[in-house]
């Protein structure tokens, strides 16, 4: 059995990290850890769990998580450096889903989140969590940095293409659609329901710490700096990531070859999906799939390639538990069909 | 007073249409046309209109229109152009708000349409109804062609940047969002709230009808061929589109210097605002009014513009008064605010 | 022309009589107060309002009101209170939209709102802004308390019904829907789209502050003391107000007959619509209307009464402004259609 | 292994029983049967099910479905009557999700579902699917008739009331709220995106059908006729059904004594929870609870009982699985957890 530890349970992707592995008989939570909402039980703020074996959220003390095998971090990006480095060598195994250790570069960390990096040393240390471009060391990594949810949808979506060459690196533009969770459970004005209901909008154009993450994926797939213009939108949506790429094609190649690369290159991905329709939301709604579709398009050439994930699951929690049962040894998809 | 049929009324755009003239002074609506829905008051379809003053809607017959100063067919594309021929000359003006009279080659109608044109004898004396680019030549129009939705943003976000020498006309890449009311009041279990609701997906990569009229403007305002790569996106919205473009800059050109040739464009259109920030779709919300704003994306250089209409009004039946105002002299803005 | 300020112009009422008055020819706005917005400029609160004369949002200082011919005041209950005293005498009319003086109880203000009331030596003097049922005494009015959002429902749809002895006074059920945008412009992880989207959920049984108001109106229209249970829920909605309620028929009756009552009871009320089919929020949406159905159910033979208004304006803006009309000589409807 | 067949496929009740009994080892789906849709794979339908293993609907043919353990009919009502006879006594047992076998009168079939009965013959046979009140005679039964789900939600919330002698059978008021997708996969503009967003309606006032199937089980409760008045509602919700009554206490009690009556009753009942604070619709989303909750009204003494149920869970498909784990033996919970 596998002893695990939740920091950051009370939002949105600790409690969907709760409800996935609490299914689990090869996986024991052991502590629920939450600041604000510490002494509250789970069922308290998420009453779905109502039922018995109600869990309290205690307060992140030294030793709680001590002698764990795996402590996934579900915090607000910038607070993860700040714990990790006491934890390292106490636990397992640490999976940090936000954004503390997902770029190389402490320069890039500063300038795309905001604040100066305080434990980056650390960083060479951390694996990126992407299972489909990274399997191979991730089972044996102490430090796992869970990509971004954007990231997730940009980076499978493009990396075939990228990899196989016929996309060209210059000139990708890509447009995401995100749902409200993903800006995770807190108070704000512009996340109100009055706010965000029949409206849409853009927002950190240039800026989104999410840019270099892409950025650095993609330019490993190519053997060459990629530079992206990466737009995201606000929409209407609880749940959900829909990216859309624009690209250039690299070389001549028609769909059917191209499709035929990406399904070879995700042979072994048991949660990707290319499909020759056009891929909606709803087709990976609370699962761990991502969908992709790539279409030529008839009067300009361009390659367009559209995915599809669920933010809360593949964009976060879903993923982190693929990574963790490859640390593990467990099937890439238990718990998670 | 203009005299005024309206047909079509029981759709969104002819409901639309209904609501902003019945308060004019200047217009009197003589006749409201629906095939299906003749013979039923209007308040019965649309409740809100409930109250003294009940309209009937009446059966497409000749003569019913003989005579009026100016007849708005809001129907779904593919029928007007086998009424115009017999209204025009019986009326004064004719604003056709759907795709039969948008393209001036039949061939690309009948590629991207689905069906030959039966009327293409007349497409040469229809006038592209997009104020904001034909404000002259529209006056004297007696056959207008209302812009779609999407060109409508499209076309007004890119027309300065193509007109000024900007932005490149190679590698353009659209990106629209819509809500659901600009596929119209009809019952299908696509645009059904259980499958739109926490759903978003592309239609039509490549084939969209709306996508020659968009190069078709756009080409006019490079001087040269202009091919853009389009993507519309379903959301769950009921109104707006949102229109987030890529484009790569020609020359050297800086935000402020960009926004100044923005501003000077369109310094005579009233419904055009030329933002600073991140254009909302809650910002035009039942307006007549195209938010536009324009952003030089830090790390590739490429522009990004984008722009907010509402479909119903700047995207149909706003943009449909404009027009009707600027052909009788009234103040392009009458009626709209 | 009449002189208005409106303090807490920020929220989302505010911001409703803003939008109504400053298309007026009639009114000049001199004024606009916030508290935590002092400073901004109302468009970048609501950027719908872009365009020339943009307006400064003001901090509340002494004398910024006087000699005003009307105050709106759009503040959370409680604020009120604290700032009438000194600005009755100093301005022609006060117009309170929140709930410090629709209870003639001081009693009843600190049970239902959790404070003692500061200035319930004023109760008396207020006049309880229901047009329909009080249009004589609020002409004259000084300080005129706007009714809730809620009690504007439930009382239209009542009271004919208690007056004409149709319905009994016991028994009386009442089941209320709200969009959100009735709990204000704040912040709060409750009312974040991702709490509220997918979702619905009753609230405040028996405590909500709106009983009390209702009960009052009630009383006074059925000659003796009324109470109702009300179940008021937040669907999710931004703007509108569904009222469904169970009563019991006081003798016997049928619905021509009432249907007829109800219409002589509000053949001077240009805002109230009886319908004989079922009414919907959307035939009401941004309207002063409120739409109102009788139904006997043929099962119980009980009375199934229903309104429908929108929250924002017959609940909340929109009368404020009605009572204005009133209190001004101005036609009722004025700017309001 | 439990052969099963499930008719009505395409549907969303249809999907969802697909959807949850495919990741059972202890049944095997041997037949998928659909009428519009036969020849399509279920993945067309629902691109969710994209994957290994793709399933063609079938056309149902005589001899389909001979032999199977059981067999879903999820058909809107009104069809079922017509293929239950000739599916008796060749398949094992059978379990209908539409209402055609719910009520033991004909005339009250008749009369709500406004057509003749053309199998009545069979009614005396069938057993109403409410395990929580049914749950011994539903082992033997070979024909079931699953419950409707606003029956669901009120028969759960009002019948220990009702036995306990708590709530008087007398002015008992339901009011619900319902999701879309009650009404099924269908083409209608009622329900397309445009016209339920933003809007909130009631309908079939005192003559929808689910009013006799509620009184006759509540009857059987109190022992006594039970006649409701029963209002239900359409709000922008895909699933969900949130149920709040009004009631008169039959003698005086108060809420402890009344909860644990409650849970008493339910003591049994594994998806039934009774819960001290207000439910909330997402508390049950996507699973097969019935949340339910007791206030007695302060002002009033009248008790206010709310439930909450997805109505594709335990208002049809997670119910009929499980009524199938009664019959079959299995685990009550067994794959609906």
């Amino acid at each position: 059995v596998i002893s695990a530890g939740i920091v950051g349970a009370s939002g949105y992707s600790g409690a969907e990290l709760f409800r996935l592995l609490r299914r689990r008989d090869d996986v024991e939570i052991r502590c629920l850890v939450a600041a604000a909402s510490a002494g509250r039980r789970m069922d308290e703020l998420y009453p779905e769990f109502n039922g018995p074996g109600a869990r309290v959220l205690e307060p992140l003390e030294t030793g709680t998580l001590t002698g764990l095998d795996v402590v996934f971090i579900a915090l607000p990006s910038g607070q993860a450096m700040n714990i990790v480095p006491a934890l390292l060598g106490t636990v397992g195994r640490i999976i940090d889903l936000g954004g503390d250790f997902r770029l190389s570069s402490p320069a890039a960390y500063e300038r795309y989140y905001g604040r100066p990096h305080t434990s980056s040393h650390l960083l060479p240390a951390a694996v990126y969590g992407l299972p489909e471009i990274n399997r191979d060391v991730l089972r044996n990594a102490s430090l796992v940095a869970n990509p971004g949810c954007y990231p997730t949808g940009a980076i499978l979506a493009l990396y075939p293409a990228l990899v196989g060459g016929i996309a060209s690196p210059e000139g990708i533009a890509i447009t995401s659609l995100s749902g409200v969770s993903g800006a995770g459970r807190s108070a704000s004005v512009e996340m109100s329901f009055s706010e965000v209901n029949e409206n849409a909008r853009a927002y950190r154009i240039g800026n989104h710490q999410h840019i270099p993450e892409i950025q650095s994926a993609l330019s490993r797939a190519a053997g060459t700096d990629v530079r992206v213009s990466f737009v995201p939108h606000l929409v209407p949506l609880t749940r959900g990531i829909y990216t859309t790429i624009h690209a250039t094609l690299a070389r001549p190649a028609g769909t059917a070859e191209i499709l035929a690369h990406y399904r070879e290159f995700y042979r072994h991905a048991p949660f990707v999906r290319i499909t020759e329709r056009i891929p909606e939301l709803r087709d990976v709604y609370r699962t761990n799939f991502c969908d992709i579709s790539i279409t030529i398009d008839p009067g300009t050439g361009r390659l367009i390639i559209l995915s599809v994930i669920d933010n809360l699951m593949k964009g976060a929690a879903g993923q982190a538990i693929q990574n963790m049962n490859l640390m593990f040894g467990c099937s890439e998809e238990c718990g998670l069909n």
